[in-house]
């Protein structure tokens, strides 16, 4: 597939410069634009590695009038990190959520932000992981949610159409259903097997190995995404109590199995 | 890598001419070997289709003076299968059993058949999904558990390293506890993920991917394979019980997050 081309050079911060963050910021750099990465740690070096500035203080963040904020923070996290943010001077910018539930997210920026900020809702279903080799034909889900300045939302969606993102308009809700049956459930299936140690063999089979796969990315996440892929998707619980489920029917059908032979045997 | 050549024509009896027996006869055949399949149903049609004959009589199958016979009944079957068998013909024969648990294998073979015979204890470790595409690279797991006739037995294993499978010889405790934490493991998750009802979304990430692969391939097999992996492998039960465990924990988990974010907030 032909990729469009990059689009013009924007100022972009990112609120929230942990691991998804940096991962997002190396792409927009490379592409030409100016990231201005803020959190509570200290990223200075990071961030002048890959060719970003970075700040612990929203005021400089503002100051730089970016375009777009992106706001990358833990999901538990959001709800403190926007209450805590100047959000009045974003009055004129593109306000970008990428945190993996979207109701949630979409319902606290409606909620805190003035009434003339736009609002973007995204989800970049990858990773430094399964985006390590780029992001080429990997799913970019949004929903715009409220976006007046339809030119300047374009301008930022252009960034992940020009790495040749499949992009997916959808909303948050649908998100949410597909993300609880599809990205939660991998990530418990990976940590539910990370919990027996799992490991190489001599005679590992095919099957085997892509679940080493999944082991490996999604134990590399934090436990605190982990556990607002539960919290705050409301499908995820209910795939949770299913997967529970899923697990007593295959014990109960093993039982019978057993109890069937022992009666032949009898 | 270069694979050795096949070795000469032999004539080789194929007890249990189901999914897997059958998927065994292509192969087989391809290398020139005589194959004459047996088992309860009637597979005269599909024997035809591979090239390779068939029988409901044992008699039949031992008047054609099969040098190797491979035992490829389900797990759950074969001491019947054994049983029923006229076993002193099989004094001068390779016997194989290709079951995908070991040990018990062993202990039949070793238990019922005459002292004179030879055996061979094999688990191919793919079947018609994982290895059809041919089997270059895959594991084939061996035995020698009572071998006089070594040249006999180093040519029907010539017939897997022809093929490009990694030959891999271990003891059959060795590879039961191996199988129990891999394979055992492998298919619980695909029949514990095909409970879900899971499938296609617009918005799979990369590891759902890996996951519906792992679930298309397990749910192909029988159950009754599955529940010979649980019943009949020494190690499974325990591996079935840490997975539960495993999920308890995460549970637990869940609750202690969710537990200090009320403290928080209250
Ligand atoms: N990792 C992925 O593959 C991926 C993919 C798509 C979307 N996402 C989303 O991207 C977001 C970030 O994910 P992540 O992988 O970087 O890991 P994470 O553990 O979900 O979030 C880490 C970030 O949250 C900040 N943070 C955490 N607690 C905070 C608090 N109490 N106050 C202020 N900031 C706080 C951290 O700041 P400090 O570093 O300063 O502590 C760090 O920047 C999440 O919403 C996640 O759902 C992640
Ligand atoms: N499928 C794989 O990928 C794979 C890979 C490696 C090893 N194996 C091993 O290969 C063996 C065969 O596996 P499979 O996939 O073909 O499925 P399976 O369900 O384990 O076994 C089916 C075979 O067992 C025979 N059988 C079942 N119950 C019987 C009974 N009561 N009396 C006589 N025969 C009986 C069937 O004969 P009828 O068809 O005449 O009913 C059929 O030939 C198993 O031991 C399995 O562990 C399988």
């Amino acid at each position: 597939a032909t990729r469009p081309p990059p689009p013009p050079p924007q100022v972009i911060g990112i609120v929230g410069f942990g691991n998804f963050g940096q991962f997002l910021a190396a792409t927009f750099v490379k592409q030409g634009h100016k990231v201005i990465g803020m959190s509570r740690g200290d990223y200075s070096a990071a961030a002048t590695e890959l060719g970003a500035s970075y700040t612990r203080d929203a005021a400089v963040l503002v100051a730089a009038k970016p375009q777009v904020v992106i706001f990358c923070t833990s999901i538990m996290s959001l709800a403190m990190v926007l209450k805590a943010f100047p959000l009045a001077a974003l009055a004129d910018t593109l306000v970008v959520d990428v945190l993996s539930v979207k109701v949630h997210a979409a319902a606290l920026l409606t909620e805190l932000l003035p009434a003339a900020a736009d609002i973007l809702c995204t989800h970049p279903m990858f990773g430094p992981e399964s985006g390590r080799a780029g992001w080429g034909g990997l799913p970019f889900v949004y929903d715009r949610l409220r976006v007046r300045d339809g030119p300047r939302c374009d301008r930022f969606l252009a960034v992940w159409a020009a790495e040749g993102c499949r992009m997916v308009e959808m909303s948050v809700s649908t998100h949410d259903a597909y993300a609880a049956s599809t990205q939660f459930i991998t990530h418990t299936t990976g940590r539910l097997l990370a919990g027996l140690g799992v490991g190489g063999t001599p005679i590992n089979t095919k099957g085997y190995e892509s679940l080493l796969g999944v082991v490996d990315t999604t134990i590399k996440d934090s436990f605190d995404l982990y556990y607002g892929l539960y919290k705050y998707n409301p499908m995820a619980r209910a795939q949770l109590d299913r997967l529970e489920a899923s697990f007593a029917a295959i014990r109960s059908r093993l039982d019978a199995c057993e109890a069937a032979e022992a009666d032949v045997a009898a």
